[in-house]
């Protein structure tokens, strides 16, 4: 950090470094979890109606179109919903309005990397809960008194999803604190929370459009609470930006929306590819989380996890590899195509039989 | 606010009510300082040639390509510009990045209201200085001690700008501080102080794609600063949310810097009906400030200017009016077209005949 006098006023900040983006196209990318299949077909057609003249106006500062879409698909009002730019702001958002204790917001050890950061960001105390010797959340640890817990569900990046009666659990634990649930990945296989909205005022629900809906370049994400909830949100998404989803975003948003169809057939096709990876990757002598998401948590015995990541970059595939003790020997591969997934386990293969591992 | 357990932790934060946004087209919207004319042709071709497909993909996180069309723009190296989801999130990180003491922010009395409202989300410590009695800034008011300084130049609402002599003459007396120019009206005729960033290294200057380049729609924003005032921006910003700046977002960025004569000549457009409306509305017994913006702050002897703005309302004429005492007499009206301009004259003479004020 500069010892410039006019710097002495810089937050002090670890920059948080992003997953590497690739400028060529010519890579397998299964290091971000984002969507093999394109977007619902609506979107393209929402797109080419895009008025350009009408970009010279600010768009619906309360996203009000967009927010009646996504109430009409899960039968609430739309005070109940809120949207952001991408999930990730919904949740930093969420943490600087419901996360104002001085007891510490409780969410797991091995978890999204994002939470402490925003914590960091707002000067939220936190503790991180370990999880089980098979990565599982123990819901009777978030009975520990706390200014609010955050649970992503199914969790990341080991894939593992809360049954229902185990968030319920965890949210009649709770009466004096938010619990936010982090549903980024919910799209692939695992039970939403959204239906307890009506049933615990405590809950905050976060989805995102990036994943399950293949729209991580245009920034959608959304929360469903008690009105209460949303009405502090919005409130504070006013008090920081108070048009953060632009006009174009919210109209793709809004024509995913009404392809429930082409969604579901797409989370199928990824959860069938999902499933068949993990088959041969375990018939390769690999054991992993039972991920209920659209990424595999992999490890195996005899294994060198960055051994394998510098492998199969070299092959021109990139997936994620967390040096975070406890998680250092297990790489996480986003589900992609078919034709992907039968590349890396190619790659796999040859990896193994070079380095004699069997 | 709720007496409910679980309510205890949200933030106390007074929500900021945006400007009215009718759902008609049918109105004459001059209270959003939006730009008459849409923005450049090569926008709409930009929209169209968007790969619909490519959206599953997450944008470019430092939004690159859009900073290095910026840098070429104004001959920086694309490490001294910085892009987010509109100027309002570029000033939010920026207030949170730099202004971490406990000396007071300074600003003036009368300037864009967003300014206390992020002190308070971040908790800055802030001091408003009164302007002149003719509404301008006193450069000499800003060497008082002080955690950073934030002037909008031209201001808002009365859009009078700061000459270059006076805004280095703030800069220099604030060697151990941080000074934020927000020019998000500059395009309209006031100088720019970009080009001192190579000489103040304490200079961040905040610029927006929302009033000149027509497209508020798409919420881009972007600062100027040295390289290492952005580098401390981009890790706050990653540190809130890695991708503000969405890719259709960012492609129509590009092609609106990519055709400078368009906006020259629209901007040229809105000057000279800025000038042709303030004489008009001085011919008719108005006063005003003398704006380099693309909107009109007026007032008149004798005038109820709520009662204007109610009279301007009931004929589907949206102007601005702001009850803050010292302004509460005044009218901002936005430069929309000719037209709109003809039909806002016509209402004000309409109005001073019924109230026979003269």
């Amino acid at each position: 950090m500069t010892q410039k006098r006019w710097a002495k006023n810089f937050i002090r900040i670890e920059p948080y470094r992003a997953g590497e983006q690739p400028a060529s196209d010519d890579v397998i990318k299964l290091n971000a979890n984002e969507n093999p299949y394109p977007p619902a077909p609506g979107v393209e057609a929402a797109l080419r109606a895009v008025k350009t003249e009408g970009l010279r106006r600010y768009p619906q500062a309360d996203g009000t179109d967009l927010r009646r879409a996504l109430a009409a698909q899960h039968g609430l009002d739309p005070a109940c919903v809120f949207v952001a730019n991408g999930s990730d702001e919904v949740l930093a958002l969420a943490f600087r309005s419901f996360f104002n204790s001085k007891k510490p917001v409780l969410f797991p050890d091995v978890t999204y990397s994002f939470y402490p950061v925003w914590c960091e960001l707002f000067g939220i105390p936190y503790r991180r809960t370990a999880l089980d010797g098979d990565f599982r959340i123990r819901p009777q640890d978030y009975a520990a008194e706390n200014g609010g817990a955050v649970l992503a569900n199914p969790n990341a990046p080991t894939g593992i999803a809360l049954r229902p009666a185990e968030i319920e659990r965890i949210l009649s634990s709770n009466p004096a604190s938010v619990v936010i649930v982090d549903e980024a990945y919910v799209d692939f296989g695992a039970a939403s929370s959204v239906k307890l909205i009506s049933k615990y005022e405590n809950l905050l629900v976060t989805q995102s459009f990036s994943k399950g809906r293949a729209l991580a370049g245009l920034r959608l994400g959304m929360a469903f609470g008690c009105a209460e909830l949303i009405a502090v949100l919005g409130a504070v998404k006013n008090a920081f930006n108070s048009y953060p989803v632009d006009s174009v975003a919210a109209a793709a948003g809004i024509a995913s929306l009404a392809d429930g169809a082409y969604f579901a057939r797409r989370a199928a096709q990824v959860i069938a590819t999902r499933e068949r990876t993990a088959a041969a990757l375990h018939d390769m002598g690999f054991s992993m989380t039972d991920s209920a998401a659209n990424f595999l948590f992999v490890t195996r015995a005899g294994l060198d996890a960055a051994a394998l990541l510098a492998h199969l970059k070299g092959r021109g595939i990139l997936v994620r590899h967390f040096s975070q003790p406890g998680i250092d020997a297990y790489l996480r591969i986003t589900v992609g195509t078919d034709d992907e997934m039968r590349a890396l386990l190619k790659a796999v293969s040859d990896f193994l039989r070079e380095k004699e591992i069997r």
